[in-house]
C-alpha cells in the first residue's frame, strides 16, 4: 500500500492554478495513466486548455464551474467530469470563499483500447445533469 | 464533456458499504480502468477485501484507517492510497459522526503496461507518510 498525502505533496503554480502532478511519486508505470491535484483560490477561472488527452476528474472540495463551448456546468465536490481529447474547457471557482480542489487522472487516446470516444458520442442522458 | 453526479448514481449494498459502481454509464472502453464510488457510515468496516485488480482510491469526504498486513494508515480527505494487486485490506471509518466517501479506480495489471508493482517495490519514502 501506498500513501499519497495531499498536503505534502509539491506543486508549482500555472498562471492561477497549484498543480500537484503525481510524477514526483515515481510510479513508472504502475498506473494507466497520469495523475494531478489541482486547486484554484475562491474567485479564479484558468487558462483555456486543451490537449490530446482524455481527462477524468474527481471535485473533492468545493464547485468546478466547467465550461465547454461556452456553456458551464456545475460540478461539486464528490462529483466528477470527464472531457475528450481537444476538448477546450476552462474551469471557475465561482465560490466567494471556498478553495476547489480536483483530482484528475488523464491519458493519451488509444490507451489500452480506451478512447474517451465512446463516453463522449455515446447516450449521455443518464449521466448529464 | 460528461457529468457523473455522486448523488444521482444508483448505488447497492456490498455488507455495510455502499458502493456505485460506473458501469451504470455505459463507458465501455472510454476508460483505461474500472471506477466506483463507495460509502461508509461512521463506525463501518469494510468486509477483508483482496482482488487481482490494482487500486488507486481518493477520499473525498472523511479519513479512510486503510489496513494492511496488520497496519492502519489514516488517510484523510483529499489523500489517495494504491493498493497492489492481490493485496489484502480493510477498510474503516472510524470516525464518530463523518461519513467516509472514496473514489476509486481500479484495473488489472498488464493494463497499458501498468503493473501496480514499481509503486509498491520502489522507494517509498516520499510518499509514505
Amino acid at each position: 500500500m501506498r500513501h499519497f498525502v495531499r498536503g505534502a505533496a509539491e506543486s508549482r503554480s500555472v498562471g492561477p492554478v497549484d498543480v500537484a502532478r503525481w510524477e514526483q511519486y515515481f510510479l513508472g508505470n504502475a498506473l494507466p495513466f497520469q495523475a494531478m491535484w489541482y486547486s484554484m483560490a475562491p474567485g479564479i477561472t484558468s487558462p483555456r486548455d486543451c490537449h490530446p488527452e482524455v481527462e477524468l476528474s474527481i471535485v473533492i472540495d468545493g464547485t468546478a464551474s466547467v465550461e465547454v463551448g461556452g456553456e458551464i456546468t456545475e460540478v461539486r465536490a464528490g462529483s466528477a467530469f470527464l472531457l475528450g481529447s481537444e476538448e477546450p474547457h476552462i474551469i471557475h471557482n465561482r465560490s466567494a470563499g471556498e478553495e476547489l480542489l480536483v483530482f484528475s487522472a488523464y491519458w493519451m487516446p488509444g490507451t489500452s483500447g480506451a478512447d474517451g470516444s465512446a463516453a463522449l458520442d455515446g447516450p449521455a442522458a443518464e449521466a448529464d445533469q
